[in-house]
């Protein structure tokens, strides 16, 4: 779209992409909340913004807490096209990636061009993993499922018969990469967890 | 706490507050998503954010998207103890703010001290709805359900028999205090629909 649109045809695109972000709702996940329920996409990305809001100060160098923010409440959409992928499961990751990409350029083109573009880049951004607020924002996303699984007292730990030495190997450096304080806060956690089985 | 407890201690502090958080997944609102399940008020506030992150350019005055984002991620945690108000179901206001407020002092105390000070005043502000940036949030909030209920083909307007004349006399105030332009967009459309009922 171009600036000569009006304030009403921005809100027609605007609105349309809102509620088809609705659908990320309807998302099942492989995280189990602490009553049990699988976890939406949607609540799970409310979940993560509140993780970036309240535990930014740990992160490893300078971020911006508001980016971080934006990036995870944007960071799922694409699931809407794409669906979730577990962790612990099977993937192609050339495949996902591929459609991941077309879901991305899809919904967000449904918004005013600049618009659309500059989210498009903040998710480019966040799948990169590169700058530092897309490392802490990724390491948030990997980082609140153990917890939840503490929470629940398994979780999808339990559903994907993952091992503690399975955990440490594979999500480990996930964690670290973006948000050593907090890896250094859960691997005693979940370490006591598993050992008393 | 203070300054000089250690990063474990203020990680602990807000962990306990981020997985009681996770309750709010659990709270049920009165307004159906497009697929007519009962919305929670986690995905409600994730859903929110995202408005305000996309809706931004149409707030009547200078406000801060990331403060009004901050407000809307945390509106609604109060609910976990005090549960949710259908907008048009009856309440008895004065129990209610009383009961929102010991929630908001629980919860928010959970965190280090000068963290849940700073997440408590900006709830009271949301709350007062005085500031350009709470009205904005506050009509957000308003504005999201009567978009549901469109998408869905009726939604909480039939649970609760609203017609168009109560829509408009109760609605229509709240979303113009803070977003007209949006109640401008809004308002012909819910019209539409009740017309051709
Ligand atoms: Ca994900």
């Amino acid at each position: 779209m171009t600036p000569s649109q009006s304030e009403s045809a921005r809100l027609d695109a605007q609105m349309a992409f809102l509620m088809e972000a609705d659908r990320l709702k309807a998302i099942t996940r492989a995280t189990r909340n602490h009553d049990g329920r699988f976890e939406n996409s949607a609540e799970h990305s409310w979940h993560l913004a509140l993780f970036a809001l309240v535990l930014g100060e740990h992160a490893p160098e300078g971020i911006s807490v508001e980016r971080v923010i934006r990036m995870l409440l944007i960071h799922d959409l694409v699931e809407i096209d794409a669906g979730d992928v577990p962790f612990f499961g099977e993937v192609d990751e050339a495949a996902k990636t591929a459609e991941e990409t077309a879901a991305a350029e899809r919904l967000f083109g449904m918004l005013p061009q600049a618009q659309g573009a500059d989210l498009l880049a903040l998710w480019h951004e966040f799948e990169a993993n590169e700058t530092p607020d897309a490392r802490f924002a990724k390491s948030l996303d990997r980082f609140q499922p153990p917890n939840l699984n503490l929470a629940s007292g398994g979780g999808s730990w339990d559903d994907y018969n993952v091992t503690h030495d399975v955990f440490e190997a594979r999500m480990g450096p996930k964690i670290r990469h973006g948000a050593p304080a907090l890896w250094d806060w859960l691997a005693p956690r979940v370490k006591a967890f598993f050992s008393r089985r």
